[in-house]
């Protein structure tokens, strides 16, 4: 038994300083949700936790817009999510759509790949946007059985136009399957009134909620793709018809749900249903506007127009003669502010800045003005 | 925007009980590592946070007693890391043989199964376990490339000896795997000197941490394995691959960890090393057989003998002309005290009994064996 002692072992603490997280996510979880994360586990099958699924089930409807049944939260982080609405959707040799406009749709695409679909992507440079017309050509060429896109766009901070694709999908008997990890709980989704089938969320993001249990919903036709599908899902862990059946009436046992994080999910739909969903939006667009405001007056520019800015999540173009790292290791260091630097093809060309959730409030964007005025030497 | 007022929304707060929770998992946190579980967020590339993974995985190796590079928590709970070990390491139409003699081992062959194994399975009674001579034969008859064993059966309470099963597997070039999810840090693992190539373990069990991040491990030949498949692992989310570059030092963004639960099992970690790792199986060990006294003082029978039985989680036969159910709710709801049913072919039949990390103290030996005393009229 001295194998154990030959290995070593630093049990000191770490120092974990105060951060303003203005980046792509996480954001800071709302300090009411914080708390309930110290609160002592139930089990998985206590009646007082299968209650909380219950009033967790009935508050991501609220926020997803939907009175879809199979509405939960998949036991993972948002990338689990989007694997669990892709490979429960995706049979092998399936044709997929995936329009492509940024990092995660390129994400969604290997995920489907990866799970035996015919994957066919649309693309457009990151930061632009799919008309309806780009999806009708899509869909002339070719009939799909899925059609995913990316809602808020977390690497570019485009807004999708939702309206009318599902139409469009639906009518070759396609499921539309719409990607919410930064817009849902910051801005519209409304899944029941523009028909998508599928979508996901994440905890972290406008939500304020630590990461780790992610927001998902299937509508009717969704399900019934589930069900009768002709191969069994490869993933057992993201297998919505376990999934569901824990989570339903059944409580079958699948997995030793994260009970903490379920405490902390429910605090936090709790606290948008008590804003409420508009005035939350309100909210959203209110802030953002102002760092748009403050952000110009640093003259700074935007990589994307307003009509399809992201309240959520704004990149900035880093002025030139700027450096991208040094900066965001000030920001971080002396000011404690994180902000995002750019992603695949927008690295070191801009900034990433979110104002979800709580942090969608003065106090953020007056911190990060003050800093970037500083640091611009504006 | 009426719509989203159609939907209910019920926004007021569930208090949530105390409970003493002994039975197969979620087992009570540790009230200093539910603590940390409140402290406000970092980034998931914050260089705090990449810090804390380090130390994350330094206590991971110590407790795995092991030095495999390739040494990570998972993104999400046991049955996670189980998909995790499975998924990266069978391709389709490799041959793997799976020992099962409880739930978990079916499961563990589910999951190879759909990633497309040849699976062949050797079977016990749940409760038993295999013997060197048991695993032998099976080789003999069928060489594999994957060997996989459950080394405390939660669905059980068996024990299951690994001594030389290593020589056996990798005499073939087989890899062995081994599922530590009810015995790591309650009991020794071993992974280095019993040369275990792929093992993994919850966090929510003898580590008392919150559950949603999997201790799991691979041995330099699982990684060389794993760098030389012939296919990509279908799973996006748990590709061993893509999550050791994110805790490796390229930090390759990969998923938004779950950083609270990643302050808890640090905390969870840091306990086990100052504890001392032959210390607390020891202190396992101890209240085990405390429990096991006054188990039989109250005339109940073991369902597995004690060469095999488990000192983190008992199975104890359920006694004629007790109600399974009504008892446990008895316990439950009068005594604040969880136990567990049985699973399978145990239903009904035994009752599952943890000592688990934190609860394996005299506080929950007394608590329990009062409250069965007087449920039981002893």
């Amino acid at each position: 038994m001295t194998h154990t002692r030959e290995i070593p072992r630093d049990t000191t603490d770490l120092d974990i300083p105060n951060r303003l997280l203005l980046g792509p996510g996480p954001s800071n979880a709302d300090p009411r949700v914080l708390q309930k994360m110290s609160v002592p586990l139930l089990g998985h099958l206590d009646p007082v936790f299968l209650t909380l699924m219950n009033r967790i089930q009935e508050l991501l409807r609220y926020t997803f817009e939907t009175t879809n049944p199979l509405t939960l939260a998949v036991p993972g982080t948002g990338t689990a999510a989007m694997e669990a609405a892709v490979a429960n959707l995706v049979e092998p040799g399936d044709r997929v759509l995936v329009c492509v406009n940024g990092y995660f749709g390129m994400r969604i695409s290997e995920m489907a790949r990866r799970y035996g679909a015919d994957v066919r992507v649309i693309s457009k440079p990151w930061g632009q946007v799919f008309s309806l017309d780009d999806i009708r050509q899509a869909l002339a060429a070719r009939q799909e059985k899925l059609v995913a896109l990316v809602h808020a766009e977390t690497s570019t901070g485009a807004l999708q136009p939702l309206e009318g694709i599902a139409d469009l999908v639906h009518a070759q008997d396609g499921l539309l399957l719409v990607d919410a990890v930064t817009s849902l709980g910051g801005l519209p989704v409304s899944v029941d009134r523009l028909e998508v089938d599928a979508c996901y969320s994440g905890a972290q993001k406008n939500l304020s909620c630590p990461p780790g249990l992610s927001p998902l919903t299937f509508s009717p036709a969704a399900e019934a793709r589930l069900q009768n599908r002709h191969s069994p899902v490869t993933s057992f862990y993201l297998d919505l018809t376990l999934l569901g059946k824990y989570w339903g009436a059944e409580r079958q046992y699948h997995h030793t749900a994260p009970i903490s994080t379920a405490y902390g999910l429910f605090a936090a739909l709790r606290l948008v249903a008590e804003e409420g969903l508009e005035q939350r939006w309100e909210r959203h667009r209110f802030f953002a506007r102002r760092l748009w405001e403050g952000l110009q007056g640093l003259g700074l520019e935007f990589h994307v127009p307003e009509a399809h800015r992201l309240p959520t999540l704004t990149t900035v173009c880093i002025p030139q003669g700027v450096d991208d790292l040094l900066t965001r290791q000030k920001l971080l260091q002396e000011y404690g502010i994180e902000i995002g630097g750019g992603l695949g093809e927008l690295k070191g060309k801009v900034w990433r800045i979110g104002l979800m959730g709580y942090n969608a409030r003065q106090e953020s964007v007056d911190r990060l003005l003050d800093a970037l005025r500083f640091l611009l030497g504006k």
